[in-house]
């Protein structure tokens, strides 16, 4: 793929990197030792555990820091440095714990991190840490939960930090820095948190650092994000699983239930047919527009990438699709397969769900949507596990249950002053960015927006192929590299 | 449910009763102990300890048994008691084999027999065994893999002969018994064992103890099984697992993929849209309808039991509906549900299936219908584990895995004078048996008979609701004492 050349006529960034090229096996260090500490979100010891870390590596970077909590919240941690008379603060958003996973998917263990010269689909092989005050090959890549999401952009902070202040450049704004400890599983107690202690978190832009860059490599500027409704579907066949000689043709099959009903919420070509779901949808602007016809087009070399013979919404492209809505099923089990399977009817059969909301749905009545069209198939649905008696009245019951509701997409104009400022920033780091309206992913945007009234720019940093949420994430190092020059050029903006 | 009242008028039954009145907890004592044998089936190791186990056994009940096997086949133990003067040899077949399991479903280890004094769905408890010498509840239940399916017939066989040979009762018939060890995995080398083996095995008709009596518990005799088929279908999106967020939308969901493929197989009636799927059925004849309209409809009660609000064929019972083929869904999975899942787009998706079919279908040709029928759906089906090329070069890719393909569904036809014999002898143990012309289960009847001419009737002893091949199988202790005194009538006829 396509990798710009440098441009760096911006001096903060030129500063990170002759930092950086003098002590990269320090921050790989650093990385290393923050990656060790489990943080599996909603393991509250073990996230905590990663805030004191954090709260303390920022002391030793000599930024006050603190954890704020209430509560059973998992702790924000939140540092500042203060640039005396500066009339405008940025605050620095990352997240520190990561997404659930299985450790037999993978490789080297999760929280054990371990550099390969190359990524494991290309062959690539573990390698031994270069010794102290060495450097590291940038095509390698270091293996770890939370290694790109969302722990990587931590460290590129703090060695952005030490690199400005090595070479004495003087900032023009405030610093925050805030680091959420809930982020993959929805930020429920983000609000209630920034609410609560609105002087430690205001701020006139968050600068969300999280998700990957584009796949050409080149910088990336999102402003906005799909917000995220998640839920399990629950569908059910007898009590318990039945022999399918004995029973076959007449109990229920739960999974073929499951799959009708899955069957009828989109169409052969991937657009979701449940009533009203489109409705709301804010159109885009004309800017907006713009920079998404000036986005590359890379859905071919996915494909490859991706071993992919079609795409879900062709002709449309990847980046366009992105800026509609999705429903996509994350999850489904029913009985077993594999070694473990055998000839029963299973006894339930359940399908996790995450629906992606652009700017203008409303996420509780996307939700309430998706359920009236259950209804609509024939079921009764309740809100927790049937019993007998629930189960033996109705022809079909649907438990559904809800894990996650947002409170909307956020999209920031890409003409006011600030995003401007951003894109100016960061075209003069590397060349010109791909600045799209809005990233296929989730942030915690409107939270932030309806706490503080602040406004919300992400800013990624690490490699498209990383795996984020699922098994062997990765980090390629020159997207630390990267990620620490373009802190530095934002700090000094 | 309704239990009729013993009619008893059967010698060799009473004094089975007798016997076994007096020997109650040594009986369960030597099922126990044969419980305890891990016996998953394909787990060659284990399985041989049973067949060495069961063989010792026999051989402590006077009878002369040997394991028979071939290269890497699981062992059949077979057993003889020749009657001097017979001319004719009835085979007593079970399998010793058990359905593949996860032992964190069962709520006491599969392999660790555990008495408990009713059903768990009942509020069952624990209890201890009975001292030696003592009796036992008929209602308490035996919990442990094969309990039911299919041990309890060994044990029963040998407690029959006993209590034939206590009371001096001679016998007219040569008398085999085969115990299998491949049975839950398809038989797979049964047809080569029989036929390379064929004076060990010969009989006139073999008598098939495997599956539950009828839900009423009356006794049942089924004059043939459907056969079984079963595959796996695995589709494909991208090559791992992506963020459902940044590609949602777009990269193809396998689990929706799935989920259309198996609703294009069955209508919402549940009948099999599979072009040609029942083209080829036998039609049943006069004696088999008379039976099946004779045969109590216990579907209300069974909806019950099972908390079934509908069923898949209605107006059509369950006797109606094993008659016909079936296509069950007995497991789906597609990355992860629960406390694991997370927001991703899964990298495959996979349906294990089992195909049931009746008299007149052949197991190749109606699988070869299912993937013409997969392919119809604009898939390019494969048969091994498709490359990165295969998946790029084709829209859609299904793996379609063959696991089992049988030899056909038998039926025995009801009014050969062998078939009105075992009907003779059973309705003398405790009033009429229900006669039907097939089970809804599979066993090995065509092997059986292709491999050596004999015939071949079932006769079930477990309780219905004994889940096989599930969780927490379990045997009713009265269907145990059942069971012996139905061998003794059927040893002695």
């Amino acid at each position: 793929m396509l990798v710009p050349a440098p441009v760096q006529d911006n001096a903060a960034s030129r500063a990170a990197r002759r930092w950086r090229q003098t002590h990269e096996r320090a921050i790989v260090g650093e990385f290393i030792d923050l990656l060790k500490i489990p943080n599996i979100s909603g393991n509250h010891g073990d996230v905590r555990r990663n805030a004191e870390a954090i709260a303390a590596l920022m002391q030793a970077h000599g930024i006050s820091a603190r954890l704020i909590s209430a509560d059973d919240a998992d702790p924000i941690v939140v540092g500042e440095v203060p640039t005396p008379g500066a009339s405008r603060t940025i605050v620095f958003y990352a997240h520190y714990d990561g997404q659930p996973l299985d450790p037999k998917e993978w490789a080297t263990p999760p929280f054990t991190p371990t550099l390969r010269n190359k990524m494991m689909e290309e062959g690539g092989q573990v390698i031994p840490l270069p010794p102290a005050g060495a450097s590291l090959d940038p095509e390698s890549r270091l293996y770890a939960r939370s290694s790109s999401d969302d722990k990587a952009p931590i460290v590129a902070m703090l060695a952005a930090l030490d690199a400005l202040r090595d070479a004495r450049m003087s900032l023009a704004s405030n610093i925050k820095f805030v680091f959420e400890g809930e982020e993959e599983r929805g930020s429920p107690d983000l609000v209630r948190l920034l609410s609560g202690n609105k002087p430690s978190f205001s701020g006139d832009v968050w600068l969300m650092c999280d998700g990957p860059v584009h796949q050409t490599r080149r910088p990336l500027i999102y402003f906005g994000a799909r917000d995220v409704v998640t839920f399990d579907v629950t569908v059910y066949g007898p009590n318990s699983e039945l022999h399918s000689g004995h029973y076959g043709n007449w109990a229920p099959n739960p999974a073929l239930l499951l799959s009708q009903l899955l069957t009828s919420m989109k169409d052969s070509r991937g657009r979701v047919v449940v009533p009203g779901f489109y409705d709301e949808i804010t159109p885009l602007g004309a800017t907006e527009r713009a920079a998404l016809g000036a986005a590359p087009n890379i859905d071919r070399e996915l494909m490859r990438e991706f071993w992919l013979g079609s795409t879900e919404g062709a002709p449309a492209t990847l980046t366009d699709l992105v800026t509609q809505p999705s429903l996509n099923i994350r999850g489904l089990a029913s009985a077993r397969v594999g070694a473990q399977e055998s000839n029963v009817i299973p006894a339930s059969a359940t399908a996790a769900i995450d629906i992606r909301l652009v700017k203008g749905m409303d996420p509780s009545r996307t939700l309430d949507r998706v359920i009236d069209h259950i209804r609509n198939q024939g079921y009764f649905v309740v809100s927790r596990e049937p019993d007998a008696n629930i189960r033996q009245s109705h022809a079909r019951v649907a438990f559904v249950e809800r894990k996650h509701v947002g409170l909307g997409a956020v999209r920031t104009p890409m003409d006011l002053p600030i995003s401007q400022e951003v894109i100016r920033t960061v075209n003069s780091i590397r060349g010109p960015a791909v600045t799209l309206p809005n990233m296929g992913g989730s942030l915690p945007l409107a939270e932030i927006e309806q706490s503080l009234g602040s406004r919300t720019i992400v800013i990624p940093m690490a490699n498209h192929d990383n795996h984020q949420h699922s098994a062997n994430e990765n980090l390629r190092i020159q997207n630390l590299w990267d990620g620490i020059e373009l802190m530095a050029a934002l700090m000094a903006m």
